[in-house]
């Protein structure tokens, strides 16, 4: 059961002009599964994303990169679930190039107008030919309203589909903004972490886009991690379709660019966090903000230290305060001049460090009160500095172990 | 149950002239239970060691730092399990000394000639008290033929003993090496990873010493990893006291100092993979060799990204030869200009990838052959060198899980 996710309403997905989407089932692993979806945009929509930095990254983010570097104006995006082509070598690239050219020929476009995704299970053959087969169906099926369908059409381990949406005023227009995200393992930064998909409908200079798609990712896939996994296939993309008919924003310091960014990052989070509500196996919401940092980087170190560490997840997991493990990532996540003697340690409301050593009046009971919570705050102080980052992840239960065992079975 | 580790045969282990153990029960946490552990050193003996790269060290650690730098001549060693002593601040550090203090008075030698060791939970008060009002009965209880017994007295969530003994002939004389060591989590390298205890008769040049420690804890204790987690309080301790009666190693790349080196690292390796063998839910001893490389940092950067991932451990666990989790955990191990179209793996005697893919003859059954195993070598190329490493680790259980939430209670 993910963790205070409230279930998917489709009415509150806006659509967005500009962006029709269809789903087709074409039993890519398994039978009688949305498993292929196609994104389709009209002429003039801009897109950017960013993509995993897994060295082994797999060959549709090979493809999209190159296509994107292309400079062409993208037309559509194609996504598969149950299989990653990742760890597949020439002949997945190949798969990769074959599916782009035979949604281009459906499309009249070019190859290069064409972005593939796909997420799965890593190196075993694409079949492509099913894909290929299904293309004109998922074309047929697309519509506007279909972001729920979409959320439901790429998910893998997730156990619910992920999607939010808000509307923000823009130069006097209403913008609408709506997303759909997966991903449940394999979860990490360096990188979208995950697959997500944004698109909006303001109007804004394309030549943002990137910088823009960046700085959303940076203050939310990039900073979730389920089990410091990065996957092969993370990718974050953004889509502007300039069809809400204001006056383009030019500068995203501006006031209407600040109000775009706000309500892009309202749902870009949003996603994120759904990601690391629906963790494989979570039972908990874990906030960790590390503070009095030199420098953002140190303060993230520590941050995904505390994140990452199993010990720290299982107590978590067992509702423990056994808050020395916390001490002890704290410790080992690379600041190699820590003070250990300055650290400050809270869980939520509760003191519980002071000066690297547990304070005389920190109660147990209170320790074990706030563990005892789905969505907990671990703040550390380093004593170092002003700089600060904040990192969301989950615990690590039994049916973590239960789930990435049985998986391909 | 430990992956192949035979049960302790006390009467297999050699006493080491000029070490005598003693053991207590003083209920540090709990009670009926040997936790309180001495080590008594003739004059003459020899010691040097490493410990934790943690920055968040515990207080016996820097003690024990402390002791080695001044000089003074070690006569005892005093180890209790069941409180880590670390995260405890000035109270802590106080707590060590007074340890110390204690077994000194009554050695009638200075403080500065004892180092204590702690082990267990961590950010707890020490019951100094209680480990002091023991040192008696520990004292009265040393013998040379205790090393069984002291593998017992240091164990925490370790669910056997671990010891190891061999002898090789030095200089036209038989030398003893005997150790023990205890850790089951938070075990991963940038140091001893747990408490490790080895001694031997040997004569050598005590300058040899520091150095002697950092060898073998490189090619043992700092190459296995159960989960990622460095604690605050390992330790690696050398004893050499020098009575076996041989003219004095001075070089040890000398054809006795390499017949002693190479005596030393057999129990030191042995004491290390037992730890990964009984390593807290392994059912599986993995070793990692990683080759190919441009340095032995960056197959070692690979091995460990390997050895850590959670969708690896849990695929092992589940013999499930989704291999595609190592090439991920390749990817993201912070090789940058990494070229995936190199990338060989094997597993065991099967060639599953070439050339960064899936090889055409690879068939799943040989995978799973090899899964199912109990000790299982993955070994992969990356083509970019001549440099190698080797780490040692085990899978993730659900067992993992079950201890890590509940160990406190």
């Amino acid at each position: 059961m993910p963790v205070n996710l409230p279930p998917l309403n489709p009415s509150q997905l806006k659509p967005i002009a500009g962006v029709r989407i269809g789903i087709a089932e074409v039993g890519v692993r398994k039978a009688n599964r949305k498993d292929l979806t196609v994104f389709l945009l009209d002429e003039g929509a801009s897109v950017a994303g960013v993509f995993t930095s897994n060295r082994f990254c797999a060959a549709p983010v090979q493809v999209c990169r190159e296509h994107l570097d292309s400079g062409s104006a993208v037309r559509a995006l194609v996504i598969n679930t149950g299989n990653a082509n990742a760890g597949t070598g020439a002949p997945g690239l190949a798969h990769a190039r074959q599916t782009c050219d035979a949604l281009a020929q459906l499309l009249n476009c070019s190859a290069t107008q064409i972005l593939p995704f796909s997420t799965g299970v890593i190196m075993e053959p694409l079949p492509v030919e099913r894909i290929v087969a299904g293309l004109p169906a998922a074309m047929a099926d697309a519509q506007s309203a279909h972001w729920a369908k979409a959320a439901e059409g790429i998910m893998t381990t997730d156990t619910v589909p992920k999607a939010a949406s808000v509307q923000v005023q823009v130069a006097g227009k209403t913008v609408s903004i709506t997303g759909i995200s997966k991903g449940a393992g394999m979860i990490r930064p360096n990188m979208a972490t995950m697959l997500g998909f944004l698109a909006t409908d303001a109007c804004l200079d394309p030549a943002l886009l990137p910088a823009l798609a960046k700085r959303l990712a940076d203050g939310s896939f990039n900073r979730i991690t389920i089990d410091g996994d990065t996957s092969t296939n993370d990718s974050f993309m953004v889509i502007a379709t300039h069809q809400a008919g204001h006056a383009p924003i030019t500068s995203l310091e501006s006031q209407d660019g600040q109000a775009l960014l706000q309500g892009l990052m309202q749902v870009a989070r949003q996603l994120a966090h759904a990601i690391v509500r629906d963790g494989e196996g979570a039972t908990k919401f874990i906030t960790v903000q590390v503070e009095g940092g030199r420098t953002g980087e140190e303060c993230r170190q520590v941050a995904y230290a505390i994140a990452h560490s199993p010990l720290v997840k299982t107590a978590f997991f067992a509702s423990d305060p056994n808050l020395g493990r916390i001490l002890a990532a704290v410790g080992y996540a690379g600041i190699t001049d820590l003070d250990q003697g300055l650290i400050e340690l809270h869980l939520d409301d509760v003191h519980v460090v002071s000066q690297g050593g547990r304070r005389a009046d920190y109660r147990e009971e209170e320790g074990q009160r706030v563990m005892k919570g789905s969505e907990i705050t671990v703040r550390v102080g380093l004593g170092r500095g002003t700089a600060s980052d904040t990192v969301w992840t989950c615990d690590l239960s039994h049916e973590y172990v239960t789930i990435n065992a049985d998986y391909r079975s």
